[in-house]
């Protein structure tokens, strides 16, 4: 019998949290997980030995800007994403989805799937479901995503429904190409989204057909896309409510402390976002303390790393004012540090809420680090 | 007795390079050696543990840049570049001039010095010879370099000797204003400038004048302004032969393969060029076989290093095809992976040529590297 994708190592008794671990085909991870983001196969301004560095045992890249730039043709001579971007751990991609919803300059859903026009050149382009699974089986991602549809904050019911039951039409082809890849031997695991916008009944029909489906893994989709904090933390704990304990769950585009530690909370497993490298090019850092600006004149003499507590690279060789400094002038080491010392800041806090949830001090550890958190750097 | 400044290892006997090593506050430095230049007080796009891991013992950093932002006040609170950077090794820097007539708005030779405007905000400012040491010393740079007046390819003989005597006048107040520093504890070295455009009389005048100060090193300014490269090697071989041999020689803004083979075989100890980041930022890349852009269409599904013969981490670890994709996708990883290389590649080239000096082979080192990267990437 197969090693089994996921085992729970420890769950807590005051809250859903829970870590575990991964079994995937390029090494283990350690969960709860935060992914970083790798765009176009690079995860912006850091060199893959600094990813080995921090720590990371898997990464996010997206497969409709991979799709587009450099096309699966090239990726498929190296064999996959991992060799083409020399990263040897695991990778997730989503599906495109997401993207061509929020990037692509035209796009309309027909029965095959959703055409588009791409934002790089305005080229006609048409993804379907059956046509993801194999862009993804070409990159050889470790985890892959269906293609759904992820409605906004804000839309009716009527729409939320459409939307539902499309992202569950496309789940069924998804999950039988698949498993005709699988059967070819891809390694690599499928994990079904619940859509259902903020309709707590459409949720619960959502994460059924996903159960039904019983892919490797299932992904809460259709959160952070615009709704206030109550509304995302709510219909978090209700769908997480509603996936099997044994599986995965992942929610896509979390990012910052608070929301990172009410998924774990919450009993999420998995999340990814941009946020601690798109800030860092725009020279806002992590700090225990709270996010601040690298350019503020309070740092223009300020000898102190970023964060004393933090034991990483930057902060123990740089100061705030050397970063300042790198800030006002634009140079592309602002970028490169600032975006290493946010991924090392998350990827520390996420491992320290691992070994809260194994000693059982996950609800003391969260309230500990919000109450620094929000006192202001 | 003090260590001396400059021990020459040894001379080739068909040509006049030599090896030697430098003694100097922050340590040894071998010669002849190619400096990477960090404007900012940063070279741009890499970290220290990146110049560490290349091998560079001296970088140069802009003593005009530093002095506008983030200003010598700063980096007195660091008691020098070194710390305000985290750069254990040694600095030189240039003496402001350069920058003042290249960059500044405005700029007006008046008695004291230089008058000028940022090329940031428009703020005036005046740079001395004395005021100029002064920032060096704050700075603490390990060779620092006196206020000069660098006149074009194509001025006429009036206007080349009034540059020539205010130069000589400069030095004058920037050794007298040097030994008081030194006296008082300042560890770094001055270094005199010949100029004389294009007039061997002149260049020869220049050259006395910097002699008889009797500087610990002299540099030849006021090449690669504008010349055609016949005149370039002409008078680098000419102003070459005038200076001492017992003194580190320094040839300001020379930065490829075979400007810096010609210095090296004229006996010149000491180069530095933006080159080599700059073209790295624009996707251009060093090899064996001469200089490539990455973004050509013939790396689209090229597997192979930018350079098969080079040991540098990105050749070890990233295809053409990689490369070309993160250009063409305007990541940043781009500018730091080909920064890197280029400055790999510089670093062992005089590396190369150094052991070529010492076991007699560097005329035909020299014509084979040529051969070869003439031969067209």
């Amino acid at each position: 019998m197969a090693e089994s994708l996921f085992t729970v190592h420890h769950s807590d008794t005051k809250t859903k949290a829970r870590t575990g671990v991964l079994n995937l085909p390029h090494g283990t991870v350690q969960t709860p997980v935060f992914m970083p983001v790798g765009t176009n196969g690079t995860v912006k301004a850091l060199t893959k030995d600094d990813l080995h560095e921090i720590g990371f045992e898997i990464i996010l890249s997206n497969t409709y800007h991979l799709y587009l730039r450099p096309g699966t043709e090239v990726i498929k001579t190296f064999g996959g994403l991992h060799n083409f971007m020399s990263w040897d751990k695991n990778i997730l991609t989503d599906s495109g989805g997401f993207q061509v919803f929020s990037l692509a300059q035209m796009r309309k859903i027909i029965p095959e799937g959703v055409k588009f026009r791409s934002h790089i050149d305005g080229s006609y382009h048409v993804l379907t479901p059956e046509k993801v699974v194999g862009i993804q089986r070409i990159l050889n991602s470790d985890i892959q995503m269906q293609l759904d549809v992820c409605s906004s904050w804000g839309v009716d019911k009527k729409e939320a429904v459409k939307a539902l039951t499309t992202t569950d039409a496309w789940l069924g082809r998804a999950l039988a190409t698949w498993k005709n890849a699988v059967n070819e031997g891809y390694e690599g695991k499928l994990f079904a989204i619940v859509q259902g916008n903020f309709f707590k009944d459409l949720r619960t029909q959502s994460a059924e057909l996903a159960l039904k489906a019983d892919t490797p893994g299932i992904a809460i989709g259709g959160l952070s896309v615009g709704e206030p904090y109550d509304v995302f933390a709510e219909y978090l704990s209700f769908t997480a409510d509603l996936l099997p304990k044994d599986k995965p769950r992942y929610v896509m585009g979390i990012g910052t402390p608070e929301y990172i530690l009410d998924a774990i909370e919450q009993g999420i497993d998995m999340f990814d976002c941009v946020l601690p490298t798109r800030i860092g090019r725009n020279g806002m850092v992590f700090s225990r303390k709270g996010p601040f600006a690298l350019k503020k004149a309070e740092h223009q003499f300020d000898h102190s790393p970023i964060d004393s507590e933090c034991s990483c690279k930057v902060c123990r060789g740089y100061s705030r004012s050397y970063l300042r400094h790198l800030f006002k002038t634009q140079e592309i080491l602002c970028s490169m540090l600032a975006s290493y010392h946010n991924l090392y800041f998350l990827h520390s806090l996420v491992k320290e809420a691992r070994t809260a949830i194994e000693t059982g001090t996950f609800s003391d550890f969260k309230k500990s680090f919000l109450s620094d958190y929000k006192s202001g750097a």
